[in-house]
């Protein structure tokens, strides 16, 4: 990790990963599927579905990415990955069409951490805030708007087609914003995606979040993540970027 | 004009225009235009100049949907016709090229409509509400953050790198915000703009801003433009849409 002043200079916009970096995925669909599953008479741990689920997510884009398929949206995903995981646990038969349907929808209505909206709203003042999730771009507007985020703009991988990693995602964004792929901060609680946009050009900045894979997960840590600023939360993350 | 009720009942999305529907860019650009003129020493009539300007704005667009010319970002078409501008008014040698990047820009902030921003809180609480411009993301992303407008999300031409009021921008929005061209309802103070919604499937809300052209400008009027609804502004159209 370098100093935050060598990358972080140029910075004209910031881009936020939203699963896991900006809001709870798993407190927020652990919650859905075991109220879900409880109406349709079946036994299942919600916190422990959604890590299964969550788990399916990187392989399932990957096949996107790959060409093995051709674009995909990340409910059609989510869905399948929810049909083939409620087979797995011998449950499939409690759960009809609608029921399904609201569980891929829980993926839109999510908690915020709660230094988000305080972070974004002071990095607004200096800096263009967007979001850049591979949520569909929807999907993204519904979650930003429940959650009250104060995003300046919705930016999604299905502008691009392209899920992250690949570097397409990332070069959109920036290409949308108008700014050079070195002006955009990428910032993200994932190894992986920081790496994907190191890769196409932009700064990075990870965000701790160790509760995000619940008790028992093992959350990325700053130690292991190469990044050109590394924050505790988005307030800590606005301070070191001069927006105290 | 048919009632409110027949065209909007499923209405779950709501798309603005915003040169002229939202923000009054006749007010911003003549000033910025005579601000400009006179650091340069150019005798030059600010609301006169915005209003040729203006008025060159459809027929570039024209060219480029109509294949003449591939796309080009309204940034672009803006400088070609304001270069065109300055020559007929033989003021070309006094502004140089920093000059004119600075008037292209002065459509990057523009003064929002004084019942805009309200207007678009009481909707939000109802309707997903976008932004729906033939101006770039970029721009409309500083624009609107500028303004302190309180859109969901920024669509812009450029996302379907068409025009409007060809169809394809229209349906872009739609699909982007998964709803039926039937279900997002798009607000203008332009004729042309809501004829191409229509001729999309979408329903359609004029808004009457007499002042858009100046004093001797004939804005468009409710009793000469087909909608589904009319509105004096938006506030007005907010409590004909239920969000008193």
């Amino acid at each position: 990790m370098t100093g935050p002043e060598s990358a972080l200079g140029t910075v004209r916009a910031v881009a936020f990963d939203v699963f896991g970096t900006t809001v709870d995925w798993r407190t927020g669909v652990a919650e859905q599927v075991s109220a879900v599953a409880r109406r349709c008479g079946a036994d299942l741990d919600g916190g422990a579905f959604a890590d299964e689920w969550r788990a399916m997510y990187l392989p399932s884009m990957r096949r996107v990415n790959a060409g093995e398929r051709p674009w995909a949206y990340l409910d059609t995903l989510h869905r399948e990955s929810l049909d083939e995981l409620l087979e797995r646990h011998g449950v499939g038969a409690a759960f009809d069409d609608a029921a399904r349907a609201e569980l891929v929808r829980a993926w839109h209505r999510l908690p915020a951490w709660d230094d988000a909206a305080e972070g974004l709203a002071r990095l607004r003042g200096k800096y263009v805030v967007a979001a850049l999730s591979n949520g569909g771009f929807a999907l993204l507007t519904s979650l930003v708007k429940a959650a009250g985020l104060p995003f300046d703009c919705i930016l999604s991988a299905e502008l691009a087609r392209r899920y992250k990693p690949d570097p397409q995602p990332y070069l959109t964004a920036a290409q949308l914003l108008d700014v050079a792929p070195g002006e955009l901060l990428m910032v993200a609680a994932h190894g992986w995606d920081l790496a994907g946009a190191r890769g196409a050009g932009l700064p990075t900045a990870f965000v701790a979040r160790p509760a995000e894979k619940g008790p028992a997960g093992a959350a990325d840590r700053a130690e292991d993540v190469p990044s050109d600023v590394a924050a505790a939360n988005f307030t800590d993350l606005a301070r070191q970027l001069g927006c105290p």
